[in-house]
């Protein structure tokens, strides 16, 4: 941590807080410069309040200098963490696709989407079986039936199974059938699922809440990873801002942010951050040439039926060609998919 | 629902777009003008995906007329919701002041502040017991003992108590020992838990979301009370912008806004508004200037030795003062304190 | 400025590094923790470029730590600036009122409402003869006629006149006809324009622009400052969030913050700020009760008949009301009005 | 404008409503459903303020239905706008690759790097001679002896040229020298500015605000458009969110949706909006891929000692790596660079 003091802060307020930051555990070094006096605040305390500091008569300014945020950083792990599923790797060479129905409506519809969805060249079929709904009036989900009806379904067609867990009390159930945990923006900071989903042995990809800086979501990461469970993918969606003409403005900058802080896999979801199906092509093409390690795309073999989400889903044939633009662009940059 | 139609939408697509609202349940009136062509689609479906129409060949723009919130609706009830426990109405006449420390710390610590408080007017102690903190690493409360003891203090003062909420599995517990559960910010869409908050018997102050419009924060508040609890209060603490001078921007507004659309009462968090003591005091003002039913304010007796955002905890003096201020500016406004 | 270096910085790097920041013209002051270096780099210049640094090979985080502003800051000035024009101190104890109509739209619209406000106790009379307008097909307002009728309604009715100044040509013009020069929003970052303010003999009152931090404004207010004109006041009118229900959304928090941070007098502009009419009244009050110098507030006799921004325009008699309730408002926090 | 009445709005309300709007030109058609009451006020008007119906009594909502902008729209013309310069065609198949360093700074740089840069297959070479910085105290160009330089090294390595105009008194300067003008982003409200532009010959890049909608952005350009200049240009270049990792959010979705809106190219400049070098490379990828029609990047061949921007400056042998990508991108999705 680093404090600045104030340019006429007096010998005996200079004193006070030398003395709080010892107090608080800090080794302190000081300089002098011409104009003003800087602190330096040595000590490893990811998560202390500089606010304490900030308050303290003849302070300026305070920065912390540690990244709040350990397991999740790169500092402590430099390879890139590579999640073994089957034989799906997340966040090696190979860049993964995961597609499917917002939520599973029914055998035929899920049995028909997954059918697509592998022959175009998928790995990872998504369905919704617990919907978190802004409305309480709307289709909240078919609950264990939906999941027994992915995993058939994703097992027919040789995918793995990605659905969303929304509480803890789901996290047995969901575990016998899907592979993957997928954590939805409006929870990305409910603390408890967090830490209930690190001691779950299945991995899990956190969505970016809607109003998350990367910091805030590394930080939900690590919650995960410090209790247990290190295998953990990100997922950008979308951040809310001013702009109306799409429902989300998606963040593509924070997928190379994110590798440069971070060893965890970043998936992208052009769906769910642009909200209309014409913009999901070109926003996965962008997705992909930004480097994001997988996809997450919405495919519904007759989305005007669909319960939810349906305007935002590809038809069959617009994932097919989806699928042909991204794997060129993924070897553009000396990658697979 | 309002469906504008392109300029050169032809009679194919026209007839195509009026089926496709009929079949979703819809009476459809068609109006044409000079320009252009206007349906109205009457029916009242107020979770309607208006992207459903926005899709359809010929459309340019879709427009809901309904309101998605329903029982926290004006229309529904014209009648401010008054809010009884005990001997405390909130939403009524009377501004009702909430104060405590941010976080239950030790018997000595909450008895001291409980005095305080009282003594300058509160008649709701605050105090967390279980904290939904952003570092995994940070003080996460002291549980039921965290509970006995805010009880004990409330008790001994004459007050009423409030704390969080973090996850359904709290509910029964901490019901028997609070009057009003408290739902943090990060838990706004939590739906699980206001489905389940909306079977609790105890009323619940839902906490706006760092990115949620007042739409978004009202159809939370629709979930608690389609669920059976219509006891609710809402509580602006804040949203998510580009500034950083301050923890957030407390968006006082919302306050006239929501009192228009709904008849909720709303209650002002000016500390975690702007994160910082010497803001509070100004903030809370113009929180009861602009017409909260309340306010909720965190006092500490010793805030440098708080366990959590202590720098934001007013001193006692200073609460006092608030107290002083506050009471003057809800004269002027014809309301007491 | 402060360096904080990598954890594995090579001594190299390091050497680098330094030579770097001394080349820069800064002293550089080196201490050395447990598990990290820090860089103190001492040296007064306001407008480095930190990211010349962040971008060396071996460093982890760059912090400015002198303000950017200087002329602006109130280390540099202690006392409250306070402008005196004619009768009327902006930034004293007394809480200043600029009321009027958008647009001068007639000799008989302005003299009735410069009549209005002057009665309910307004100082100073505001109206637009150059109008910044989103769309070009929009009433740009009367030029130099309006100049002219709202000097005489000012005149007549013993008030200030302040209004708004959109390019450099009109400068020698308006500085004829007006008391204070405004600044919209949109021009907070026209640079030309701020300087040639500089050079202006009237105060400017510098509206924050939509996406602007605080720091950004007070650093247009330098531009304004450092080119010699040293009577600037600020005037916040909203920031733009993802919030729609309101047309802005009101940073009230940014009065207190301004006020530590400079010395100059910050006015707040609820019309603007909500962008409707039943807004107005409370958060003009809570504006004031946040503790600014002053307000602007549309006030028309005939808002439906008005050119431009009708909507937002108090009628004479809710005008009235307002000024009741904030000269009350005032005195709570020991102002006059 | 399709105005919705509230549920319980009497027969006198409704009746003063449909006269207000009869009064403002428009024609009315009324529906009635089973609970609420549709107006639909028809007439081209695309300026009208509709909260001037907002505020009469017994109104609910008011929605706009035409758009407000009417040459920048697709609806007023259908083709794309392909702006042809010399041998350059801007909007066409060919993506155009805009480079050179932010500044023009001496002889030596400027040609240095124009070598680079076309060298590597740019058209156009950007150079700023007259700079908007935020602070009064940094490198402001070198006026006309930069607009002098661009040219020259434009002229030598067959490119041509692009630079910032601020304010309207240097249009006939840079007039002379220049290829395109572009207006910056802290300019795009900058009517009197973008009016001026309107009346110049040469074509106009207009860079997107920092907190401008895409609404706003084709706003401004309307002003341009409808001054006479129908050469216009759109450019992507970040906005302000509450993410601070990068320095701006780059809006990529922007550029399919104004491709749906408008006619206008859309140029994207990774260097602005993500304000540091090695993000330049994947967000410039990106771009492409999300269907910009041509890129803006910062060169320098020195950027350690350039005299602003250096830190998001490309180096030659990372341009050069760049355009390699990129070329490959647009071939991907059926164009040429």
């Amino acid at each position: 941590m680093v404090v600045v003091l104030e340019k006429n802060a007096t010998d005996k307020q200079i004193e006070n807080i030398i003395k709080h930051l010892e107090d608080f555990g800090f080794a302190v070094h000081k300089s002098t410069g011409v104009q003003q006096i800087v602190l330096g605040a040595i000590g490893v305390k990811p998560d202390f309040d500089t606010r304490k500091v900030k308050i303290l008569e003849g302070v300026a300014e305070v920065y912390r200098i540690t990244e709040p945020f350990k397991l999740a950083s790169r500092t402590f792990q430099k390879e890139d963490t590579v999640i073994k599923i089957k034989n799906v790797d997340i966040g090696g060479n190979e860049v993964v696709m995961m597609a499917g129905p917002c939520s599973v409506e029914s055998e035929d519809q899920i049995f028909t989407v997954a059918e697509i969805v592998a022959k175009s060249g998928a790995k990872i079929l998504r369905g919704g079986a617990f919907k978190p709904r802004t409305s309480p009036y709307s289709f909240q989900g078919l609950g264990e039936e939906g999941l027994k009806l992915l995993r058939k379904a994703a097992d027919k067609f040789n995918l793995l199974a990605i659905t969303e867990v929304m509480e803890s009390s789901q996290i047995e159930l969901i575990e016998e059938y899907t592979d993957i945990f997928q954590v939805g923006a409006r929870n990305m900071q409910n603390f408890s699922l967090l830490r209930d989903l690190g001691k779950a042995s299945k991995p899990i990809m956190l969505k970016r809440g809607l109003a998350a800086t990367v910091e805030d979501w590394l930080m939900s990461a690590e919650y995960i990873l410090s209790n247990g469970n290190r295998k953990v993918m990100l997922c950008e969606r979308g951040i809310r801002t001013f702009e109306t003409y799409t429902r989300n403005t998606f963040d593509l900058s924070a997928i190379p942010v994110v590798h440069k802080r971070s060893h965890l896999p970043v998936i992208a979801d052009p769906s769910h951050a642009t909200g209309l199906r014409d913009k999901v092509l070109p926003m996965a093409r962008a997705a992909v040439a930004a480097g994001a390690d997988g996809l997450m795309v919405e495919v519904h073999n007759d989305p005007e039926k669909a319960l939810s989400d349906g305007p935002q889903a590809l038809l069959p044939e617009q994932f097919e060609e989806l699928m042909k633009h991204v794997k060129l662009i993924a070897e553009v940059i000396g990658r697979k998919m």
